[in-house]
């Protein structure tokens, strides 16, 4: 068995590991840290774990993760680089689930992050964590940096249109919507169900923290640098991104098989059929990307919509995806949800 | 592997059904109907079923039922009474999700469903599948009436105070409030986003069709008719039952005590700690029925919270619980799904 | 025109009396306060009335709150009982949308409030502003106690039932639903749409402050204590209160024509037809408590269904109404708005 | 006091004009018509509206809609083109709101809307009623076809960039979210709480109807035929629509001036600060659209996002200021409303 220590597990994407981990045949979790519910039950805070997980928060303890195989970072942005040297020294592998170790260029993190970076000799060392594009890098990794919830779903929906060179790179739009969960388990104003309830809106027009890591990602695919408009929006739904991704076309390339053939090996990517639209409760809970490639009026704009959820394949989905390559064992363990529905 | 046939696959019930089925280690489904949607492919009509279901919907053939271990007739009332019949007499084994067999009392049954019984000799024979109260008939049953949701919750909340004697039976109130999955997966005005969205009302307060499955179920544990004040609601939320429940207390008895006695070793009902409130999402997708016992200002009052999600432990999961039992599996096969939160 | 001001104008009871007022004919607000966000402007914290308010929050000066008519309290209780004295002392009348000056009895009030009340002296003449039982008192009042949300909604579908004593007042029960927008706007993490949203609960089932205030309210109603068991929810929708009364009937009594009789002339309260099931959305942005009133099974358990809008009937249109009355205006002033469906 | 019919009262835009009108100063309405529900009192089917409609469905009756000044179309697609025409005659104006007289291309509109069109010799009469586009033309307009509930979001985001000419009409984007009730108050499953709540999904993207209503709109404005993209989302609310439009810059412009100006005397158009983003609820009941506009990254894609309520703006509200400018009314009269928020 895997021992697996969680730091930060009082926010969504640490609960969510709780809950995949609890079903993991090969994983167990020995040490959940919070430094502020420390001494606190995780089933009393949650629930939802009575009976699943018996374990409480402790205070962040070197030694203890120390004895870890593998810790998970499930903090705000800005912890990870503080805290897991000392864990890589001692031979623990680690899973940042924030964007500490996601930009390689630290200048370019240090501008969008707005601070310092604490161990930047370890961003080149680090891998970014998207099986899809990197699997093998990840199998020998000891420190990866797992992908934003946007940047997840976008990627994922532009990969074969970039890989296959048959879009004006320079052009690309994304139009994203997602569930509020995405803004943590904070207690901000915005995110009550009074104000983002029954209502819809964009933000981060002039510039948000994914739309670097998403350019990267789609240069490193692509192999030279892409144009790319970003758009999150919120959504008033609990779970799920919907990416709705714009194109144009410079090939006249058959789509419904570029995808299919590109995903073909994908456990976690599911193209569906020509004329599909997916809906994001199609993936709730489950670790998947579900995908739908369209040409409208036949015109030179191609339009993909791909969905995930984004606390699953989105965060802690990915990253217990991330782990089972890293320990060579089968990449659907503790992953075997189906999507709740409705 | 245990063969299993289901009827009425295109509601929530039945996909509820296919989703814990899918997972369930000594079961296969061999058969889904739907004879509006014969000839569609089960993953089509839900796409969250993608890469776990590979079975098309088909017209409901008695033959091939009739090669299954056990049919789940997740069918409107009114079907399985008058199908059920020939499976039986071929020696399949019947769990009905609708309310064919739940009383005991045809005249009582025809009043309320409004139509004549197409099968009262099997009254008699059906067992109410309500594992806490029923288990060892449940495991010899031939023909199982698998519990309505609301029902569900109240009964399970009320149990160990009737059971005990120790509330007056006479005056029980249950103000029961569901998520719009419980009106099913039909084309109704009232259960629209924009009617039950945003909004809460009651409805039925003249009388609902569980009310005598209540009472009578009750009856039975208590030994003696019971009084029961019945108001179902109406929330603008997908799943879930909150059973509030209030009863005068005939006795001074240490309630919490009480509870967890009464449920200590059922594997799907959680007491929780005294002075909690359970919420309806802590059992999201799970065959669950989370209580908590209050006595509030001391009085002689004493209130109880039961939550389910309405499809499993108030519906397919319940089913599948009944079907393990009914075929000497562990109970836990099939449902060990941990909750979805949030 | 009268000249209002409004102190804590950033919460939802302010921001809805903005609202209101903005539209009413016989009124002006000339100071709106924050203490935290002084300088900035309204409709630039609040867009949706943007043309309709032209002001800046300004830190409390109670020079220019001197210079008002009246000076609503949309604060945090224990801010009304400090800073209502000078104002009123300078001829200002106050209505206080917290819970100051609601109980009459002190003691029991720092009991549940948890805090020295600042200003007793003030308390025997402060007017508990529920119109349908003190509207003579109301028009002379210098100081308001506007009520309590669930206090409305609860009294005012009791109140035909104590006042004509066709009921056992011993053993009420109240089980409420509230929406999210009753906790206010505040960071707290409960009340996030990904932890509200989709979900169902109870909470305070110990004890509520609601409580002594119902209690109260019922006693002065009915002449004599009350017995009363009172149960708040909180229901995923933003706007809206549904209470579902209990009570034991002693007397034989038309309970339609009772209930149409005590209403008959009250502008904004509105007695459904037999058989109704009122929805909260029927009220939706209006100052109306919407009643139906039952006898399930011909039993003697009668059950009366109430329905507010929280902010409105339930706290900011009330206190309009209030307003009204003390100036003399003619009720319907301000508040001439019809509920918005869907 | 003009007399309004409105022909198909119980859908969602009937019922929105019977709101709105109920506080018209100078309109009654003295008859309302649905086919299935004649005789059912309107405030029976609409408690919403108790107090306010003292009216009864009636079924359409030429006679009776032939004494009204104007009559409103609140019905299918394909009605108003067939009874509006014997109005005319007696002289009655015509507002429909449906979308017979949109496309003055005959051919394009029977191929998009399936169906011969019953009255082609009226389509050149009729006047697109886009108060922002056409006030001239409304005023004296006998017949007027009400904007689509996209199209008005997204011809009133793209009118200034389009007609000024500053970006390449050849590749627009309309990436357009839409609340449920868009969808109608019709039994359709997907429409369903439990299927479009807490998901997000596309729809139409091969070609949905509004697509050739919106490029006639663009070209008119601008004067030679446009290129667009157009894929609408159903989004998990019941009222707005969020368009997010997408355009690439050919001329260096102040654009924030460049909007300002165009609306500075547009009442129903509010240009929002730079930097902003509308929500869908800042315009909740109201006939509003609020714009802002973005340039990101200072690159040269133009990015605005626009919000409308649908059943105002976006519907019947629009109908009510066309119905104002046809006879002379100030523009604001009986859409005097300020938004409900939260």
């Amino acid at each position: 068995m895997i021992k697996v220590g969680i730091v930060g597990g009082t926010g969504y994407t640490g609960v969510e590991l709780l809950r995949l981990l609890a079903r993991h045949p090969q994983a167990r979790v020995t040490a959940v840290t919070s430094r502020k519910d420390a001494g606190i039950r995780v089933d009393e805070m949650f629930p939802s774990l009575r009976g699943r997980v018996d374990l409480t928060f402790s205070t962040p303890d070197e030694a203890r993760l120390a004895e870890c195989d593998v810790v998970f970072f499930a903090t705000p942005n800005g912890i990870a680089m503080q805290e897991a040297v000392a864990l890589l020294d001692a031979g623990v592998r680690v899973i940042d689930l924030a964007a500490d170790f996601r930009i390689k260029d630290v200048f370019e993190w240090e501008k969008w992050y707005g601070m310092k970076h604490a161990a930047p000799h370890l961003i080149a060392d680090a891998v970014y964590g998207l099986p899809e594009v990197n699997r093998e890098a990840i199998r020998d990794a000891r420190l990866v940096a797992n992908p934003g919830c946007y940047p997840t779903a976008v990627q994922l929906g532009f990969l074969p249109l970039i890989e296959a060179g048959v879009v004006d790179a320079s052009s690309l739009i994304a139009d994203c919507k997602s569930g509020v969960s995405g803004a943590g388990r904070k207690g901000e104003i915005g995110a009550l169900l009074a104000e983002a309830g029954d209502s819809f809106k964009a933000y981060g027009v002039a510039g948000h923290r994914h739309l670097p890591e998403i350019r990267q990602g789609l240069a490193h695919i692509g192999g030279k640098p892409v144009g790319l408009t970003f758009v999150p929006h919120l959504t008033p739904m609990i779970r799920g991104i919907h990416a709705t991704l714009y194109a144009r076309l410079s090939k006249d390339v058959d789509l419904q098989q570029l995808f299919e053939a590109r995903y073909a090996n994908e456990g976690f990517v599911d193209v569906l059929p020509a004329g599909s639209h997916p809906e994001t409760r199609s993936v709730r809970g489950a670790n998947l990307c579900r995908i739908a490639v369209h040409r409208p009026q036949d015109g030179d704009t191609v339009v993909v919509l791909s969905v995930i959820d984004n606390l699953v394949k989105g965060a802690a989905g990915q990253a217990v995806q991330n782990m089972n390559l890293m320990f060579g064992l089968p990449e659907l363990d503790g992953l075997d949800v189906v999507p709740l529905m409705p």
